[in-house]
């Protein structure tokens, strides 16, 4: 499948393809299933299809491809892809629940999959648009969450492969839920960097990095249900590199490259590790700023900006930075000294590279 | 472990005491895994433990053992304890989920589980408690539901029988939630009667009858993949009338045998069979005053006296309280006929009776 000639960014583009080709065929039966049961669920799924193919990069179904790949296996590729897609259901279950915990009107540069129905005038009355999206939603993602299962029991592995696979996901998703409820209760109490750490390797490292290999490993069958300590410590690090450089995006990055409203984590006071160590080294006066900020709804684009400044002139946003490089340097010396296959260690290395270069 | 001198309470009780100790068990397991993550899981998991095991009359888990009691079969009875119980945990996902899209503030007479949060000064500031408490209250429900396919993944059974049991179970929640979007929906549009009677037969009759009755099955290594035709028309029609009868319950039982606030399905502006009968008997006047009422979030206690006697005067009530008993008779009818055991057939009898005499 992959030449040495070929760039990252080549590898991805031509996964991404395979991957949306086969979120597409499953969607379009998926469709029909629930046609027959309301054209109110047929639009449901719809909407889930549409939320799942815009934009997204796809990396955790291709992580799926790369565990499978560091592994030598008789299994053809195409077997794999339906299983693989599975993540991508977890993800759109996770992010729409997400939208509707954290307030977010954007995801991907489009309208929040709550906020569609919040909006549309045919389906609700004014009068409780904001609650009856936040209704739709919850059971919207509680629906993707039950069909991204149905993906691995309907799949053509062995009984065996299929229990390891489901379990596995299963406690990715109640991991992830307890990754998500610290983080709602750190934008309501002072958490410290250690409980901050802990979020982030179960909120992001888990079902970002750790599952799609491990559910790879799992269909090469390489893997039973026991899990691979190397693999788990390469996404840690992974998954911290990229959530550090995330938080520094989502203050950073601009509403057209993140797909997200500028100021969004310090409008929902997210105390991220980049807002921890800005406290830290601010000034009284900077301190009681930011704190000021902190959950405000209203939070202007000036206010964003000052942030970002203090968050330059304290040092806060280079030593996010190098930590970010750090944990990258780790992931890439543990991927170095793998034992995986070279086409597998050749796109976690790039992969790795990417997570804190990445611009959205 | 019956006898034919048992009544139908008694038998209830046996098995409940069953069930409440296999729950005990569990919950006791799952809060130390919790702990090792942090004080807060820990609550959580204690959280939902206490909301499972509050009230309730295990009838889904029971239904279980009944399904299984339906086929001869060999495997013991304690084995099928720890797949039964994932019904309530089900239950639970759907309840707590369920409690937010309503606003519902009781349940089971006491708080509503995303209301525990929303009120605990520990846990919030006073600024978002509402929204703080359905955050905890979405994710909550996503780790019940979760935890329910981790006690049939963690089962004895044969690899063949856990699958098709999570199968199952995945097909069941993805059709309750279909029943739950329809119903969301229904307080904000018109549904006909045809329409109403479809959401009662997918958010009801499948989880509270059908799932347990076939799992049961399933485990009795009786049915596989395959469900059992007679199975699911028993579960439609006691399904209704179990429904119909809540109906008339939600309006005219009190707050205390209900566990409910008074008027919520008003509150909420539900609209339940009953409600649709009471306005095609109504007068303009009468009509006038009953949409004024639907989703008053202040409705006061002689609105809900009115709307009573309104329901009484139109024979609206007679009428849901007829066709409650109707469905009853038919689902009788087809036990009666089964050739399920005599036990099964026994309990599914009295159960029928049971669900359209019960005061809560």
């Amino acid at each position: 499948m992959r030449t040495n000639s070929q760039t990252f960014q080549e590898t991805l583009s031509i996964y991404q393809e395979l991957i949306t080709r086969e979120l597409k065929i499953f969607f379009e039966k998926e469709i029909q299933i629930a046609a027959a049961i309301s054209p109110h669920a047929k639009l449901m799924v719809e909407r889930l299809q549409e939320f799942t193919l815009r934009g997204g990069k796809r990396i955790r179904p291709i992580l799926v491809i790369i565990g499978f790949q560091t592994c030598n296996s008789d299994v053809p590729l195409d077997k794999i892809l339906p299983v693989a897609i599975s993540m991508e259901l977890m993800q759109s279950f996770f992010l729409i629940h997400d939208d509707i915990i954290d307030e977010d009107i954007l995801r991907r540069g489009k309208i929040a999959f709550h906020q569609f129905y919040a909006t549309n005038n045919t389906y609700c009355n004014a009068r409780h648009n904001v609650h009856f999206g936040e209704s739709m939603g919850i059971v919207g993602g509680d629906i993707a969450a039950f069909l991204g299962t149905k993906l691995i029991t309907e799949s053509n592995f062995s009984q065996e492969t299929r229990l390891a696979a489901l379990k596995l996901f299963q406690e990715e998703v109640v991991k992830t839920c307890w990754g998500e409820m610290l983080d709602v209760l750190a934008s309501q109490q002072k958490f410290s960097e250690q409980e901050l750490t802990q979020i982030l390797d179960l909120k992001t490292a888990g079902y970002s990095f750790e599952t799609p290999l491990q559910l790879g490993r799992i269909l090469a069958k390489k893997s039973s249900e026991e899990k691979d300590t190397l693999v788990h410590n390469v996404s840690i690090h992974l998954g911290r590199a990229f959530q550090l450089h995330d938080d520094i995006l989502s203050i950073f990055g601009t509403e057209e490259t993140i797909g997200k409203s500028i100021g969004n984590d310090i409008k929902e006071g997210k105390r991220t590790l980049l807002l921890l160590k800005t406290l830290e080294n601010a000034s009284k006066e900077q301190q009681v700023f930011i704190e000021h900020c902190l959950g405000k709804n209203n939070i202007q684009l000036e206010d964003v900006l000052r942030i970002r400044e203090i968050m330059r002139t304290t040092g806060a946003l280079d030593h996010i930075q190098t930590r970010a490089h750090q944990e990258q340097l780790v992931a890439k010396e543990l991927i170095k000294n793998s034992k995986f296959l070279p086409e597998a260690k050749e796109f976690l290395t790039e992969l790795a590279e990417y997570v804190v270069d990445r611009k959205s």
